[in-house]
Order: C-alpha cells, then structure tokens, then sequence
C-alpha cells in the first residue's frame, strides 16, 4: 500500500493552553465544573476551532481539573474528534492507564457541555470514569441540526447497570445558549451520514 | 490545573509498517479484504500489542487500502484506540477530510475483523463510510468475555438508514479463531465497566 504514518498525532488549538493557565486546578460544584466547560464550548466556537461542544474530566472528590478537550472535528479534520473523546484519551494518558476506573486511582467524573452521541455514550463504559455530567440534551443538539447516530434510547440505565452514574440538564440553558451562538454565526454542521 | 499537553500522540507498532510492505495496495474480493484483516489482528496477538481485533479501509471499487490499524488499547493505553476508530482517523488523515463520504472522494468500505462495539458503532456515521464488512460476530466477542457496550440491538437498519450498507459473517470462522487464540494466551479482557 501507500505510505501509511507510523504516529497518528492530534494538535489541541493553542487557546486552550492560555485558558487553562488563567483556571483553578480544582473545582467542587459540579454546576461550578459545567460552567467551566461549557466556557470552553463557547470559547471554541468563538476562535473557530471546532464544534460547539467541550468536555473535562475531573476527579469526583478531590475536584482536580485532569482535562480539558473541545470539538475538534472540523480543524483536526477527523469525524473521532468529538470533546468527550479527546477529554478521556488526555485524561488517561494524564493518569498512565486506559481505566480510569482502575481499584487504585481516584473515580472520575466526565463532564460534557451536550449529552454524548451514541460514538461517545460507547466510549464511556470502557474509559472507567464512574460519573457521567451533561448539560444540554439529546434534543438540544438535534434541533441545531447533529444526528447524534444510532444511540440506545434508555442510555442512562445502561450505563448504571455498568456502574456509571449520570446527573443531566446542568446548566442546560448555558449549554444550549452555545449551541445557539453556533448555529446563529452559521458553524458548520458537519454531519454523520443521514442518506446516501 | 497542572499541565496538559498540547499535541495528543499515537504511536502504532513498528510490525505494521513491515507487514505492509509486503502486502499488495489493492485487494478486490471482499473476502480477501477480510483475510488480510484478520491476519493483522493475529499478528497483534503474536506481537501482544493488544487486543484481538484489526480494520481497515479501502475504496470500494478500486480495493485500494487506504488505512490498516489494530486494536491498541492495552499498548497505547487509551481505552480509544480500537482498531476502527484507529483505521477511520487514518484514513482521514490520508484522504484530507473528516468525510470519507464527501461527494468529491471515492466511496469507502470500513473493514473490522470482529463486529463493532457501541463506540465504534457510532463512529461509523460520523466517519462517512458508505459500507462496513464484519467478520466475528457481537455474540462471538461476548464469548470470550468482552462487553461490547450499550449498543442498540438493530444497529445494521440503524447504519442502512443512514445509506451505510453491512456485510457480515464474512471468513467469520478464521475471526473467531483469533478471539480464541487470544484467550487461550491469556490475553487481557480489559473490559468495558460491567459493575461499580
């Protein structure tokens, strides 16, 4: 075959560094964490970098900012490029193991500024995070024109069954405002297949 | 928050190169596209550099290989890096486009030695893959103790839907062989969170 690249690299923009500079390390209300994030969504849609989602990983307890990620389908230029994805790879490489649920390391939170599509709602389960935060809803990201694919209508009860907590509309009003702004400043939307 | 990189790496096994090399760049029958699949998700048990599971992408019609990857999880640590989303990303790093359906590029076939987890199922839309050709069946990978995820149960009308075709039970035998040679070698069911 052609040439295929030994490392597959992945360029976070260089904002996000800036902005988490000026953030704490920790923060405790999970309403506080979804602010965060959803200022994050909002900031990628502002520079251009990519969709209008972001998504953290936090330690449950402790609060402990582990990462930041946003969209970044359309500059990364890969469909995988969704802010939950990006948020557990950083947050496992940060921890040194594929499970973040692992018996000796901290339980983790994934805090999502939009409810997960059904290519995250997947990712979850096997990142080992044990709480799932969402702010706006399925239905919120559809109106602005996401298929969010072919996802498990009863989601949140497949996830306690594997031991996954879920608190959902926190600060859903926040959330949909970005998802609004997007979709008013004409954001791409890049979608999954829905025809031939 | 303490430091979070800026580039997000993934490096893939320096084996794959070399197999490769010695393969031809196109491959027509969908059988044999499976065949050289399947392989390369044996070789990733022999080289234990993860689990038992390869894809790849091709055009089509032409049977050109546009993108080849393994099941990563346990080497690179990132509970992402099954061989699909692997196989998508760098077919789209290839192609230039988060759209390997975009009407300007020739259609793709997605490509998976075993059929895809809820994860991998939901990259599938995003992906714009207009086929996908599986091999062992979701039954078959539950058989060595897997969990696939919360998938939804109709997922080949749910991609049909979408104008993505689904070929399946293709050299599923030889598929099935590589899960058990895997388990039988003792190698790490690294699950998906099945309980608290």
């Amino acid at each position: 075959m052609t040439f295929q690249p030994s490392i597959l690299e992945i360029q976070l923009p260089d904002w996000i560094d800036t902005f988490l500079r000026e953030r704490p390390g920790y923060i405790s209300p999970v309403e506080d964490r979804m602010s965060f994030v959803i200022e994050a969504a909002q900031l990628n849609v502002f520079k251009g970098t990519g969709g209008p989602f972001a998504a953290a990983v936090f330690e449950t307890e402790s609060g402990k900012l582990v990462s930041l990620a946003v969209n970044l389908v359309t500059s990364g230029g890969l469909s995988i490029l969704h802010a939950e994805m990006l948020a557990l790879a950083l947050a496992q490489r940060k921890v040194g193991t594929y499970d973040l649920g692992r018996y000796d390391v901290p339980g983790h939170d994934l805090v999502a500024s939009a409810e997960p599509c059904a290519m995250c709602l997947g990712a979850i389960p096997w990142s080992g995070v044990r709480r799932v935060i969402v702010g706006a809803s399925d239905s919120d990201v559809r109106a602005i024109g996401f298929d969010e694919g072919p996802k498990i209508k009863d989601w949140k009860s497949e996830l306690e069954k594997r031991g996954i907590a879920t608190i959902c509309d926190v600060r859903r009003e926040a959330a949909v405002q970005v998802l609004l702004n997007y979709s008013l400043q004409g954001g791409k939307i890049y979608n999954s297949r829905e025809s031939g």
